[in-house]
């Protein structure tokens, strides 16, 4: 089998979703949409530009904000790799 | 005893659904059905094309989503392994 | 003492009701019912076959269903070992 | 200081309740009471003919069950050791 | 600085309190108060004679309960050490 | 740079309060304000002579308390170190 | 590539806010605003002239916080670094 066609681990995947744009869906329903700087494998991870939207509505702008990993319920990568 | 009949670990047999459709339900209910493009030990798996669903009814598209581990319920497999 | 008589760890009875029918009852009080495929000391467990049963109803049956170990509440044995 | 006159850590008191009859209280405040076949250190416990015990009724029998430990709030041990 | 001006740490003086009387009190609210017969570094305990107190009220007496540590909120302490 | 100029880690600032008075606030938002006796690199801390305030009133007091640190939101030094 | 342009750890950025003004939203939705005077990998951080906001207004001011870093939703960097 050759290695492209080998499935990446998922927090391999999520590397490569480093400065690309994503959606972070926080545990308390609250998301985060901007650039994901960077991510560890704990997922805490670096936003910048982000856009915090409740109900679909935008309540606030950061410029860079650290989330701490254990409050992610999902990340959602918002381009093609 | 064959190795054929030896039961497999559930993280093992949760390997061979790779690539396969599944609906991941999480504590928060909501559940996500689509291809598991990938799952490690922890359960934090990767979905495409994956599916939103609350209540029975689809309220979201996902093209890539990471789904932290903690927040799974259950995984289930659609189709014979 | 004769090894029959020692009192088997908790983990290892566990191991001795895979393939049998057992209830798993989550912390969100829903039970699942049928067989345990296999089990790890996690309690992460496969099970085929399973109802799905809310307030003592069946509400829906699952194939092959894998359920991350922490949400596990009790794991109910049907049958003698 | 003499052996005897020296204190039990908690879990070893515990290993002593093996095959005597307790009482176990969950945070969910369920309690199951029966024989405490098995324990081991992070309060995971085989009970076999318990009582699940909810505001002082008996609301079911279980002839053989697994506890997560996690989920345990006290054991209480019903008789002398 | 001599030994006894040097502060203790918090589980040191958690074991000088083992046959004295304490009060315990879980996140629940709940609280027992008993003579702490043994206690260990996560805070699991053994209480004998111990009163289950509710919103002031006496509610329960255990002659020996063991209690899971991570339900703790606090121990206090009732006479000097 | 001198050492005099280096921030301190959280833990070892922790340290420095040994003694003097603090608020320690739970996340069931009860505070406890006193002389913090000792505390760990858990947060668990021993407190004497410490007040139980809810809602900005005291309503307890308490000689000596070991306070788990799981339960700890925040711990405010009320002088300086 | 070089360094400056390696993309950073999102706890060695978060090192590079020490000194630096931040807002830190808990779990709980309250926010503390002011200098973090240091943060570990934990996330537990010491906050000084630190103002407690709920629902946007200040409701108290801390000369010097110890926050246990479990409780952290997000820290939000106020300025470049």
């Amino acid at each position: 089998m050759s290695q492209a066609a080998t499935p990446k681990r998922p927090l391999t995947t999520l590397q490569k979703g480093i400065n690309k744009k994503v959606t972070v869906r926080l545990k308390s329903e609250i998301e985060y949409k901007g650039k994901m700087n960077n991510v560890d494998s704990y997922m805490n991870l670096i936003m910048t530009d982000a856009e915090e939207i409740s109900n679909g509505k935008i309540i606030a702008n950061y410029g860079r904000v650290i989330v701490r990993g254990n409050n992610v319920l999902f990340i959602k990568l918002e381009n093609e790799l």
